[in-house]
């Protein structure tokens, strides 16, 4: 694709100006532009100007044609439903006619794919995820820190204000992102939250065709999409089908009476998901979790609306073919209505079958996340294709682990065991995105009550379980919010990331010893399971937990490691004797840290006191 | 059948005299007889005495032949295999011969089926079981307190020891659990248990086909089937099939090395369930759980050992057609063999097609329960046949809603919402069993810090809720344990139950005021329930629950019933507009204990303080 060439189509707000129908009418159509060559040849187009109704659009251009119209309450909308069976890329007019006369004209493209569009191939568990949070990162272009004509100006003192970070801030240090190892990049929402405030997180899109110029462009985001796959890493795009924001342009003009749920009247979600899935649920608890909104600044949108439906898929497929994405990370995946959701990744993986899309469930029931997943029998024939979700249960239980009293009959990495072992009831469990933390919970270091060896603990299985693993920006530096559970601070700037920052984590200036120390782990780890088909593909073989130490195996192809997590204060043995079978005649474990060699023809090892142990195992 | 007859031929220790190989060899045959008619006509004789393994058994009997004869390591067992497809009822003798001559016989007879054997129904949702401890009910025959022969006196000042309760006792007392409202009793284990100590509970068999003396005898055991029969009462039998006592009479003189598990040495087992469903379990866990024991006392028995597997499986359907069972209570389930858990429900299940069984599976993850549950797809492909499940998760989460803190933006009624909607993973919840208390852990009235209102609440939920409910003697009296967790002091003795008791609960002489409401109220409860097929076959339909207060309906047939637990202190007010879909037009809820009369055509009710509701809804 060519930058200008995007810039110039790009503009939503076109001019026309040759018509007798309205001097100067602003008409915005979406999608924009699109592709030729699509698998799905409906594309279904909205288009919104004043009094726009009361006319009728005509193409004419080999391989398309007009299916239907559709009116609807405001006289300010027209849905055009196009069948582009055998268009061939190119350019062409849409008229819109009053009688006989064009009042106003719209010049549409359908673009050329790019090669191998349809193959793409999403993230998966050769990855490594960086979520980063793009107003919190880096300020790369401190121009656009505050826009003309937009409320929620740059403020950095207030921890809910916006901080300046942007696109430019990510491009720019995506060697650091690189270098130190992770291979795929999961950005907090960047498109536009025109919002009178707490507008930096993203959440609250009253686009959902455009960047937000707090962060960039379009086009800044599509040259991201760019320097990363160059260095091949790739693109995670950040989704919210639940909602938009209160300020979203449509608000002012809704197309129907039900573009919104409960009519645009404001009402809570019970976050009552379980409705969903229990037999036993009341359609009272099912509407309340599905419709209600989630906060009054974020209305809450009707996917049953096929309208909304179709402008929804649209704008997904519309993006990963724009940016080039390599995978979307899809906000309260239980909220929109679930049929809409089957639907919308149906549709999204039938365009693309080698994607991924990891959805948020944020339940810690095994058995409710794994209903979202693609595969999943499920008892009400509810037909998913959603190929990942986050793995909550597994990071709770992780927590718990690591912060249980060793001690008793039960080794306190019992709850890590028992929940992995809940893997029978998903799908695909290796497809799960397995996290420490997030953007919407306490920093990993912080839950671990700063303690440096359970957080690398908490790295280490997280870079070594199944599953494709994500940290946030920050992790590794032991990035910690001393507020508990509050955003702005768990959200903190990256050191280094703005210009006069006295700490710089990219060039390690000032870093403490601690922080030198963990983002030299983390990158010495995550450069190791780069390269390591082992962990990518390899069978996990974990043993339950005793006395403190959890042990598991990878094996794939002849390869093998041995992951010893041990939480003891003091040190201690293992005894080898019940792994025999896993070892399979190994004769040395060499830790991938620290190069250190343990002989394990012995019956026992001695383990380093309250550390991971990743052992390659050789004959 | 005849008890006299049965007597006769239940003596297992047979004393043959006319044989010329042994003068008074003990010959044990087991089953020591059995019934023509069976769906599965092959039939496998265990025969015991001293080296039996050089004899021929001969049997000539119209449509019996032998079809195998199986010699073990010990020279001291036979195992027969027959084939009894064309049998018709009648005797016949086994004739052991050495040579041409007979030197041991044995008298064997198959009996005639009672009529609709096959087809007995087992206990379903419109019984409430009634669980007993045997030895802690009631003595109704001081004679056989304690036995010659048998260590383990009758001792009732050592919480651990014998008390003298007996299935006489049960047999005394069946007009009391009938006029309570019961359905069905469920009896914990009768069978022989010759330890030498804290043998009461009778999980540590000794003859798998012999009533403990101490609780009777076989005869008593039928007795007690046949009066419970009369009264409309069911049956359930205790089973365990994980282990035998290691004073079993096999101890002494194992058929084969692999008889028990681990050669019959003691390691404990791990009771890492999770094992067995998890996909990256390690074989090491697999075989700990289920192989290891559970304590020294208790051999694990190898059911992977086909010998062992068919003696116990006819044990278990000589048991059902000798005593005329309702049902199976059985013990440990995970424990066993997986795969000889399945063969053996589906062996029982095809015999009577509808039974019911129920597994004590004691996990709190109903992702584990569940994949017992015949119906269930496991993603490992083990196909279970057991109909029913002990629902722990479900007693759990009851004990931790009635405990929890009420304020904050979820009700404490969260947590049993939550798991109740888990239901989706279950083939058939509404045949799950579900219990506020049971003998192996605290007393409801204990667990809820003796707080009668929280108990009155579990035993109202317990009793509308779906399922088969069952609780525990002495529940309806407020029975406690004040010492947490003492197995002795919870299967305290029933008051009333032994001569000279002070107080006697079955006449309610001495009762306090508390334990005579609390009883009346079951009372009430339980006799309604009996005869309301709403409960027992009524939709669910539950609400998210709000500020302290859960509210479900059951609805059958244009009956309905709306169930209103409020945990509350003070008044409060319960809003009807969200019902109203379930309410379907009601104008008039009757409290089915109270007769209280709610007017529901008004927008709010007033709910009695921390107490249930339950209401017949009339138009």
């Amino acid at each position: 694709m060519h930058p200008k060439k995007l810039l110039l189509l790009s503009i939503l707000f076109l001019f026309i100006t040759k018509t007798s129908f309205a001097q100067q009418q602003q008409l915005r159509v979406e999608p924009s532009f699109w592709w030729a060559g699509m698998k799905e040849t409906k594309l279904q187009l909205l288009l919104h100007g004043k009094n726009i109704a009361t006319l009728e659009p005509h193409i004419q251009y080999p391989g398309i044609k007009i299916t239907d119209v559709i009116k609807v309450k405001s006289p300010n909308y027209l849905f055009i439903n196009l069948d582009l069976k055998s268009a061939k890329p190119g350019k062409f007019e849409v008229q819109l006619k009053q009688g006989a006369k064009v009042a106003q004209l719209y010049k549409y493209e359908l673009k050329q794919r790019e090669a191998n569009s349809e193959a793409r191939e999403g993230f998966n568990s050769s990855d490594v995820m960086y979520l980063i949070t793009p107003d919190r990162f880096a300020n790369g272009n401190p121009k656009n820190d505050s826009m003309k004509g937009m409320a929620d100006k740059l403020n950095r003192s207030d921890k809910a204000g916006r901080h300046g970070g942007d696109i430019t801030g990510i491009i720019n240090h995506l060697d650091y992102i690189d270098e130190m190892g992770f291979t795929t990049l999961w950005v907090n929402p960047v498109l536009e939250n025109d919002q009178p405030d707490y507008s930096y997180h993203g959440y609250s899109i009253t686009d959902f065709y455009k960047v937000d110029p707090r962060f960039g462009s379009n086009q800044e985001y599509v040259a991201l999409s760019k320097h990363a796959k160059k260095r091949g890493l790739k693109l995670v795009m950040d989704m919210v089908l639940n909602h938009c924001g209160s300020e979203h342009w449509w608000m002012q003009d809704l197309p129907t009476e039900n573009w919104l749920n409960f009519q645009g009247d404001y009402k809570q979600t019970s976050h009552n998901r379980e409705a969903i899935q229990d037999p036993h649920a009341a359609a009272y608890d099912y509407k309340m979790h599905t419709q209600g909104w989630f906060v009054e600044t974020m209305p809450d949108l009707n996917q049953e609306n096929e309208l909304m439906a179709n402008y929804l898929i649209q704008n997904t497929i519309w993006w990963i073919e724009y940016a080039d994405l390599s995978g979307i990370r899809m906000d309260t995946y239980s909220y929109p209505s679930p049929a809409f959701m089957s639907e919308w990744t149906r549709r999204v993986m039938q365009e693309y079958p080698n994607f991924n899309i990891v959805g948020e469930e944020w339940s810690l029931n095994p058995a409710i996340v794994s209903y979202w997943q693609r595969g999943k029998q499920n008892a009400n024939g509810y037909t998913s294709y959603l190929p990942s979700l986050m793995d909550f249960p597994l990071q709770a239980a992780l927590i718990a682990s690591l912060k249980a009293e060793e001690g008793g009959w039960q080794s306190g990495w019992q709850q890590l065991y028992q929940m992995l072992a809940n893997d029978f009831i998903y799908a695909d469990p290796g497809n799960l995105v397995i996290f420490p933390d997030n953007h919407d919970m306490d920093r990993i270091f912080t839950q671990l009550n700063k303690d440096e060896a359970l957080t690398k603990l908490a790295i280490a299985y997280t870079l070594t379980t199944r599953g494709i693993p994500q940290l946030y920006y920050g992790t590794e530096i032991l990035m910690h919010n001393d507020v508990a559970d509050d955003h702005g601070i768990i959200r903190t700037d990256f050191p280094g990331g703005w210009a006069g920052d006295k700490t710089n984590a990219f060039t390690r200036s000032g870093l403490t010893k601690a922080q030198q120390d963990m983002q030299l782990y983390t990158q010495k780890l995550l450069n190791w399971r780069k390269q390591a088909a082992v962990i990518h593909k390899g069978k996990l073989t974990h043993y339950a937990p005793e006395k403190g130490v959890y042990v598991y195996f990878r094996q794939y192809e002849g390869e093998s490691v041995m992951v010893i997590l041990n939480k003891n204060e003091i040190p201690v043995e293992l005894e080898l004797a019940k792994f025999l079978p896993q070892l399979n005649a190994a004769t040395q474990g060499i830790d991938v840290i620290s190069g250190q060699k343990f002989n394990l023809k012995e019956s026992i090892i001695l383990l380093p006191v309250k550390a991971p142990l990743i052992l390659e195992l050789k004959r």
